[in-house]
């Protein structure tokens, strides 16, 4: 049993709040455990210069903290004036895995930003901010269905993430809290999509390494959490695949 | 009676919500209206440079908002690099607003470092930011005082804010929203004490002047108005100035 | 007596030498006392992208000091890398102050900016740049309007600037030299027009308060001293009012 | 066959050139096919402040190309003025993975540097980086060693790192240069130890998934290499697990 | 006969107002023509960190323009963020140039501090800055002689400094203004002692190249022009060379 | 004899090796002695703002300095996030000596960019850049000449650096190494055409003076030391000034 009575394979509690700030497009408070993100999607009309006239869209991500989301004040990326590498690390994670699932061409020459504000961080930001920035994104993108600027919901399958790490005493574990990250040997974010297949293995072994069969048994509990993750999204955002199909059928 | 029914000297709906971040020593969540502010306060064992060596503590403040707490999109400052005038404005008058109700030398060799985030906005983030940062600073303060790091409460009165300025249709009026802030020909922000005080006036007629009568006026309602912010700090801070007090009794 | 020997009410001596360096389109040398600031007037034929396409035109001010301006030598604002948070309140202030009195439609599509460069600081250097800047800023239009490249002047009354404050042995006092402010306990900017308008108020207490009554006085004292600035800017400039209505007319 | 004739399991000819500048303690150029990077290792007599009194060294490590490394010139981080997020993501990683193989403690308070410059590039320079400086790392230490500084050499064991990827014509392919880089839909970066244990796997799939047995094939490839470059990094160094043993033994 | 009515060899009209801006240890502006610079020193009671613990002072100088100094508005290098290579080019070329008379040994742990600001140009404010710089130098030393923070002038000789370039229609000539420094094909700055010794020549034929005999005429014309700007230093600070000696004699 | 054996007026031994690196239009590694510095010629189709419009081009250089091309490692500029000063001057002279000897009309709206990268430093390194740089830049532009997207050859004549200093053992010498630099009392960089033409002279008395008849020798040492450096230039890239006559008269 863990500190705070988890089985290994047990996430969290995970809440997902629709609506949460009145201005984006889309936007929703995720809380996984004391973990709380907001995360804001953005309809930009226009892409960055790179992607001008291929009549295609762009995703991309921006993630901070709050000064206190953390035990220990944090300076400010503002004040510093420039932004860390832990930041812009975890910024191009989220808009690399979101970009995964999306048919670009089916958006049009827009952007849309997706804004991961952690206000309370208790381990697992990144991957408690890809699972809420994917729900924000979808409300954004339903929106533009419902008012009819883009024909079809450009989203291909669900997307979730979730921590698994090697812990001394409680061995492979899921979901990992503050206090069981810094002590972990081993840690790994995955990305998964709603058909089972991987978008990101991002595992590191700080000062530790690790062996084939580990890896399987992190991969496992993965698995198993992401497909948890996206029946909280489902519960959300409705069933976008049917929604998706059955929309394809009245295009036919 | 304005566009949301209003009168011309009526305060939007108040919340202050206490301890709505678990890791700061002091944190609330303040809504006036649309407007939403967190405001973590942090206590730091060290002054800046500036003030060691003098037995007093230091009171800062930072202020921001997240990218889409407005209609439109604001570009991160940590991406531009730099801060604004307009942040860095309001960071100084926060900071110097709390400073005028607190004993520094009460708080020894420390430094409160209050964050005021705007997750949501709709006018008013600066005098919201105020009127929750005091909240969250006396919660800070008290565990001080419950810890027995510092023996009272160096807090000599209550303080809040609110804006007031000349609309073009409605005259006079308290506690702008953003769309009357923006239409408003003259705006006025106001701190003052639970003494009746003025600790801050700002006010500022863009491409626009005013006369000493509207001065007046625009100051009678700043009064009523922060009368009652007061009230609702009362309610959930408790009575600081009977509360000091006594502790001065047993103190004699 | 004050330690200079003014009354409560006098301003320091005063003087504007208009046409101070030869390439600005206006430039002025104000000296207030011992404060000295060069301001220039630059007249740049488009403005900024926020104000394009509405045919009116824009005011913008910088303001800075030599790093020996005052006492102690401050490091240049172009070493830190970032300008200063008092410096930018204090351009932003200039910038509003001269746009309240400039009828920025009769412009055109141009920006004025103005540049207030502090060569010796003795108190009192953004109240003596607003004064300097609005000669600069008349001298540039009039040049406009002798060329024929606007009509008329865009000018609808004076504008002028002081600090007032309240002193621990003096009570309450006008024009404010270093050592006086470094010791008053409340300090206020005030500017105002020709026509006795407020533009701006800015009133602080520094760690202190203050009342209704103190504030009264105060606004009164400003008013004199603005008054005593005008007639110093009219025999620099002449009668601008009397010479647009006459202007007018013969427009009619 | 691949186009430029290897098998999917072959790298691309590799060079390891010691001593290649003559003022680092340590310095190779590492060639991997067309790819040229020159790994400067630096030993400094102190540890960064974080790591101050634990009586530990530290290992950090930065990373950059030449602006004519690639067949477009890139504009010199130093112009922009700041270090973009990919650098700044694979200097993190070269950082992590050296120190997963370095015994902390037996390197004093010391920093070791490492410098990765590409001079140029053609695919794969972060994973030639990381064989290239673990070399240079080795070199530096063994300096040390020579001078009795450290009393024996404070490496675990062998690090070098690869790539491999799914290229859509080849299907799973070990060393991508940069053209197959460009057209693979899944990239994956493997890390390895001497030992054959996992330090770090990165795989992405920049808008493509990748399902488990697609993984799996990646991790054999990856193995293969990654053997094959350590012998590489032993023809260089020599063998020292061996070397490391016999000085314990001398030591006993 | 040139277009301002110089003779090739003829210096402009040049004074040096000493005492010029109070707060500073040694001020005076300089007035070359059109050209016109404030040079301020201060004294710091200590030296940067590479000079500590030597004995030594050191000497170190900035220099800016104002943004109207110039016919078209400059950009504030603090607006910008960064300092340009011309200005930085300057800033080092003045600081080498009064160490190069100084006997840094003399000063103690101490720092002077230079700082030259063009309020308004019209070519040659690098040369204008030295040959005012140095007065300003001299006067902030004899105020630490009078003041017996040290025994005696630290001051070697004389030091001034002025252009000279060919010009396509006058030829080699003298002292150049904005329009000829324009027009020129080789444009050289030659730093000069009042012994006669060169401290620096920067010759640069921008697109352009130039002979020997050229550089010989160029350097004729410096030699007269620096004799005559160390007559009027000396008209300013006095013959310090004899007063350094007869100094020296009392010491005896 | 100075301490490598080589005589007052000998250079050391100068390498040049073409197409150095496979990207760049241009490259080539120059080794004087010790110092090594790769430089690269990019030709980009456009020209910066500034220079728009005229049909002519423009040529610009960067210089940078590995890490740890010294003995001690030197701070990344694009960590620092700004270009120091001594860079700066050495890129601006780059160019601006490269630009003597073009004719920039020939090359039609187009820049070209050299990279200047020291990857090992033993003094020198700026003139050895030049002397570089213009081998790359005549490669990058035959190529131009060869694919005909230019008639011909834009060079006007050769272009060489070195430097001269005086010594204050070995009196003057030519071609000074980092240990003969750093104890020089007077150091001086010179650059030539082929025609024995001056560009720059950038002779400078750090804390030190010269005279005339120093000045003398030190540009008879320069002028022997670049006549061989040319001789390695030419036997590079051929005879370029019969090339181009030749070319010439085919034109005719």
């Amino acid at each position: 049993m863990r500190h705070d009575d988890r089985q290994n394979d047990e996430l969290r509690s995970i809440h997902i709040e629709p609506d949460y700030i009145m201005h984006p497009e889309g936007s929703v408070l995720i809380t996984v455990g004391r973990t709380k993100v907001i995360c804001n999607a953005t309809i930009e009309e226009r892409v960055p210069p790179f992607m001008r006239g291929q009549g295609k869209g762009w995703i991309t991500a921006e993630y901070a903290m709050l000064p206190r989301a953390t035990a220990q004040r944090n300076i400010r990326e503002s004040s510093k004036g420039k932004i860390g590498g832990r930041t812009m690390e975890i910024q191009r994670l989220i808009g690399r895995a979101l970009r995964s699932v999306v048919d670009l061409e089916k958006i049009g020459e827009r952007t849309l930003w997706i804004d991961c504000d952690v206000i309370q961080a208790d381990g697992g930001t990144r991957t408690a901010s890809i699972t809420g920035a994917f729900v924000a994104m979808v409300l954004a993108f339903q929106k533009l269905v419902e008012n009819k600027t883009i024909k079809e919901l450009p989203i291909k399958t669900y997307l979730a993430a979730t921590s698994v790490g090697i812990h001394p005493e409680y061995g492979p574990i899921l979901d990992l809290c503050y206090e069981e990250d810094s002590t972990a040997a081993v840690d790994m974010n995955v990305v998964m999509t709603g058909t089972g297949q991987f978008v990101e293995i991002q595992g590191t072994g700080e000062e530790a390494t690790f062996s084939e069969d580990q890896l399987a048994s992190l991969l496992n509990l993965a698995k198993k959490g992401i497909r948890e993750l996206i029946d909280v999204q489902k519960s959300v955002i409705g069933d976008i695949e049917k929604a998706e199909s059955t929309e394809n059928r009245s295009e036919g």
